[in-house]
């Protein structure tokens, strides 16, 4: 775990949610840093999303601290944007740094007011554990439903590059999804970071789904405070937060509610990228495929069936589906396989599918999602009361 | 049960599925019916699909008889298209009518082989049992992972209307969704009765939503033979139409797999029907709001953050959101209502969502649904095997 330099990290428990674990974290970049973010695009949007992305307006894309609370969405609620902005400007205050600096971000359940006493009572607590060190405790305050905390490090050239994410439901592909906070010491400037974030978005989180579900909330940011003194070459830069993005989205996925398995799929041989993804992304939300990958069940046929309406048009006697690398269907129809043999390579906690469109476009794409269990019902049979 | 005149039904255990329960059902109009049918528009479609709707279009939408089997969908198969037709031809010479006559159409798994000897060794048999009394056998002959038997009757000035409908997964809103059979001794042109199939497929079939799966073998066909020598007035008859295809469309969501209750979600105040329709699919797809329903717990958060992601533009602060005609989000903020009471209500075999844009249009669309449970994934972690 090789941090960036400049960043400190606390996490306090403000009683928010029920359970008695660490639940509003505060990331604090010393130096003011560079931000770049992506948003949910759903049309309900927290308050702490409206606040965040307003405040980077303001500042012209530079922030100081992120201030995350778990156990609350802060989203439709009468009070919400005032609690967003009172608490933004208060940890302005203790920080000593301009209000429009603070990123305000909330998880947690919706429609239940936020009182703003439970964290401004404890920002004077959250800013005195203020550590290089403590990264971890914050990446742990930010989980809700996860079983397992979520980060990742990568560096580029000499320059740290370490990210923290949470989230298990309420997970689709489309702009940012869940909560993420990555910092890193490279020195870039925010054009070329709302760039990369971009980029990296399209290549991970866009790439993830749980559920279907998108939530209110998502946020994707990423500091760059320059600590380093390295300026990093554009393409090391991007790959390295290539690898981060991917490795927390990937994380998520193992980590979906309920989830037994981690599935990736790999499309091939779609016209472009774009086509490819939405092909796999068709599969990776089909509840028939999740729980087929769930009961270790070669069922390519559902496989097909989804892949059929994604709405990218292809000629199925071209597919060829292969699970765990053994081919299961050759231009569209059924290939002899090993049927007990492939039963036992699906009970693995990694499943692969790969769909190729033979003679088909250089389009392709790698999804990731998980299977679907009883235990995500479980989850969220009661997940509010 | 009133039955059309005209029609006859059978069916026999061919032994196309593994348990020993009828599996091949033939419908027979003894007048040459006029005949409409819309079709699932998965890319990938089933044999018996493609060869039905070519018969229609040779024939120019008349038929006598649909043939189908359930325990194999034909779908993704080296010989599918030689099996549908050689069957359909076979049935036709038995029944002594044109090939083209003969609509075939299947259900079950996808990507097996269908043995057409199977079916060619039961159709003398099945012609001998032939019966205008044998509605109900026809009707349990369809059934898949079904538990209840589905079926409708209305009347429109003399005229009756039947129709039985199966399915119970792989269930999306799109075109026809899985197999339904309606039989009518009206007298009514064929173009005028493709009209009538539209707009009633659009109010019911088009309206439902079990896990989000479109089918590659769905199929909505309705026969009009005349027989009952009424030309019934066009209103009338679209209503009697609508009345079946509702009820078996609804019929389909209460058996839904491993559903424990049925979701109503009426959607009133959006611009137009198409965005309120939309709304109220978002909402049924969700699993967070069906899991949500499994557990009675009135998470309204969930249902206005799927709204949200609907891509229906609304103003989240005029939304008034009720479960069980209880308000429990009011302007998009939460409303007081008694939880208990209201988690009491939501323990019912019926659950209706209300989603009220105030304000707004005049657009207003109502959407089947039944929550996700454990059942769910027990039925299709194991299907094929």
């Amino acid at each position: 775990m090789n941090l960036p330099l400049g960043f400190r990290y606390s996490a306090v428990y403000a009683g928010i949610r029920k359970v008695e674990k660490p639940d509003l974290a505060l990331i604090v970049s010393d130096p003011p840093a560079q931000a770049a973010a992506v948003f949910t695009t759903n049309r309900v949007q927290a308050a702490p999303v409206i606040v965040a992305r307003r405040h980077l307006e303001i500042s012209g894309g530079v922030a100081r601290a992120a201030l995350i609370n778990a156990g609350n969405a802060n989203c439709a609620t009468r009070t919400g944007a005032r609690v967003a902005l009172q608490t933004a400007r208060a940890a302005a205050r203790v920080l000593g740094c301009k209000p429009e600096h603070v990123l305000p971000a909330s998880t947690g359940v919706i429609g239940v007011e936020l009182d703003p006493r439970l964290i401004l009572d404890h920002l004077d607590g959250l800013a005195a554990g203020l550590s290089p060190a403590r990264f971890l405790d914050a990446a742990d305050a930010i989980l809700t439903t996860d079983l397992v905390r979520k980060v990742a490090f990568a560096e580029a050239q000499g320059a740290r590059i370490a990210g923290m994410t949470k989230g298990s439901g309420m997970i689709h592909p489309n702009m940012a999804t869940t909560l993420a906070f990555v910092v890193t010491d490279a020195e870039v400037p925010v054009r070329r970071l709302c760039a990369h974030l971009k980029a990296s978005a399209g290549r991970s989180y866009n790439r993830l789904s749980v559920d279907g579900d998108m939530s209110t909330n998502d946020m994707l940011l990423v500091m760059a405070n320059g600590s380093s003194g390295r300026r990093v070459a554009r393409e090391h830069f991007q790959r390295a937060l290539d690898e981060v993005c991917q490795s927390l989205a990937k994380q998520i996925a193992r980590d979906g509610e309920g989830a037994k398995k981690f599935i990736e799929i790999r499309v091939e041989g779609a016209a472009g990228e774009r086509a490819a993804a939405q092909i796999a992304r068709s599969i990776a939300n089909s509840p028939l495929v999740k729980t087929a990958i769930a009961g270790s069940d070669p069922n390519w046929g559902r496989i097909l069936a989804a892949a059929g309406y994604s709405g990218v048009p292809f000629d199925p006697s071209r597919v060829d589906i292969f699970l765990q690398r053994v081919r299961v269907c050759r231009g569209g129809l059924a290939a002899p396989f090993d049927e007990a043999a492939l039963k036992q390579a699906l009970d693995s906690s990694g499943v692969e599918i790969r769909f190729v469109i033979r003679g088909g476009g250089a389009g392709t794409a790698v999804f990731w999602t998980c299977d679907l269990t009883h235990g995500y019902i479980d989850i969220n049979a009661s997940y509010r009361t």
